[in-house]
């Protein structure tokens, strides 16, 4: 039962998330599909490294796939991206792994984006993927603050209440806000995160931006470890699963 | 009748062109629609810089619209963008300019980005905003290509059977190609162009990206001002009006 890495590109719009559920079409049943129909597998079984919500997009999502013979990477990343059409998902490349590595738990960090669009027209060539945002934000000052969530901290005030983690002590090893343009692009890096915890820096953080609060503040919130203290949680459609990394790291095969 | 330059931005795969045609839904048409909804003119008519075709997008279209009554033209942006959902159309900005200014015949400059995808994965973030091209580009033989086409010429082998120019003879001031990681993104700068003139250099380009034709196959093709010599009409999905250039400049306004 050879087990390959999947490098997947996806647009979340498509989806209810990545996870498998009753009656609503996910990234996970699109995948397994595909492979059912190539007849890879009888009873094909995934997993990702990043269980992303429903209309969160994906540059770089890392999962696994068990087929029932071995099979050339190129040719198994073109035959499923044959067999996915027509939704929004991609193959990028296929790597061979052990048949003990774990997209999710051989995973050593997630990167995330989070791009706002922050002008008075709504987007037209960007519509599902960024949040809009009327006014103009003070991005240094949003990177300022966030600076304050960088490290190893109790991130509870920005857990969803269905986060299923065991412990909210995360270590955010990166927290980057900075302007192009009509955009503030943020960028989230740690070994992994709680469950909307990205989206929920993100809704804190356009406060400051807004001028409502300052980086004080969200070190109050945070320190509050309570939901209630922090901000909203941004829309989904401005996020984006940009990469992970794993260790042992899959050999992406080039061509 | 106040006459008003609007900045705008869409997502061709909405429409059928800029141009109104009967039975489908254009650019100007939801346009014209959206005034009318606004009780701004009694017959709204507009007329656009880049006369764009179906599929094609636009981050920085220009038009002119009349309106029976004037209005400060951040409020006349953000009405419209209100009246324009759920249409994939936004307005960027808007300025008052003289009666007699035209959206096309005061233009001196179009610039198009045209954006292919060469990677072997289908796009699935992309997908309808570039040409997916299976095999890696050489971007670098495009780009020296290029120049073949830059300057005043007779452009009779890249222009649309349906061009209703007078006169094949354009100036090109800039065709530039260049990789940016899995994309090969050309700039085209003219003060005009024929029908299709870009997409086709572009498909005639992408025969020397694939390394069938040279550069000097590019010049033969060119001197032959026939259709047939040159490649094949690039699709639209990839093509971008990104900005127009006028002599008097409109004065965007902030806010």
């Amino acid at each position: 039962m050879p087990r390959h890495a999947l490098l997947l590109e996806y647009d979340g719009r498509g989806f209810a998330g990545w996870q498998r559920q009753d009656g609503q079409m996910t990234v996970q049943q699109a995948l397994e599909e595909a492979a059912a129909r190539l007849a890879l597998s009888q009873a094909p079984s995934s997993a990702a490294a990043g269980r992303t919500d429903a209309g969160v997009h994906a540059g770089g999502q890392v999962a696994h796939l068990d087929l029932d013979r071995p099979l050339e990477p190129a040719r198994l990343r073109d035959a499923l991206n044959v067999h996915l059409r027509p939704h929004p998902v991609a193959i990028l490349a296929a790597a061979p792994v052990a048949a003990d590595w774990h997209a999710r738990f051989n995973a050593t960090g997630r990167a995330y984006r989070y791009v706002i669009l922050d002008r008075p027209a709504p987007p037209a060539l960007e519509a599902g993927r960024v949040w809009h945002v009327p006014r103009r934000l003070d991005a240094a000052a949003m990177h300022h603050a966030a600076q304050v969530l960088v490290g190893r901290h109790d991130f509870s005030s920005f857990r969803a209440a269905a986060c299923q983690a065991k412990d909210p002590v995360k270590t955010l090893a990166r927290l980057d806000a900075a302007r192009h343009g009509d955009h503030v692009v943020i960028v989230a890096e740690a070994r992994s995160f709680l469950h909307h915890q990205v989206r929920n820096m993100v809704g804190t953080l356009v406060r400051v931006g807004q001028g409502r609060w300052t980086a004080a503040d969200v070190r109050v919130a945070l320190d509050a470890r309570d939901r209630a203290a922090a901000g909203r949680t941004a829309p989904a459609e401005g996020l984006c699963l940009t990469g992970v990394t794993h260790n042992p790291a899959p050999l992406w095969a080039d061509g």
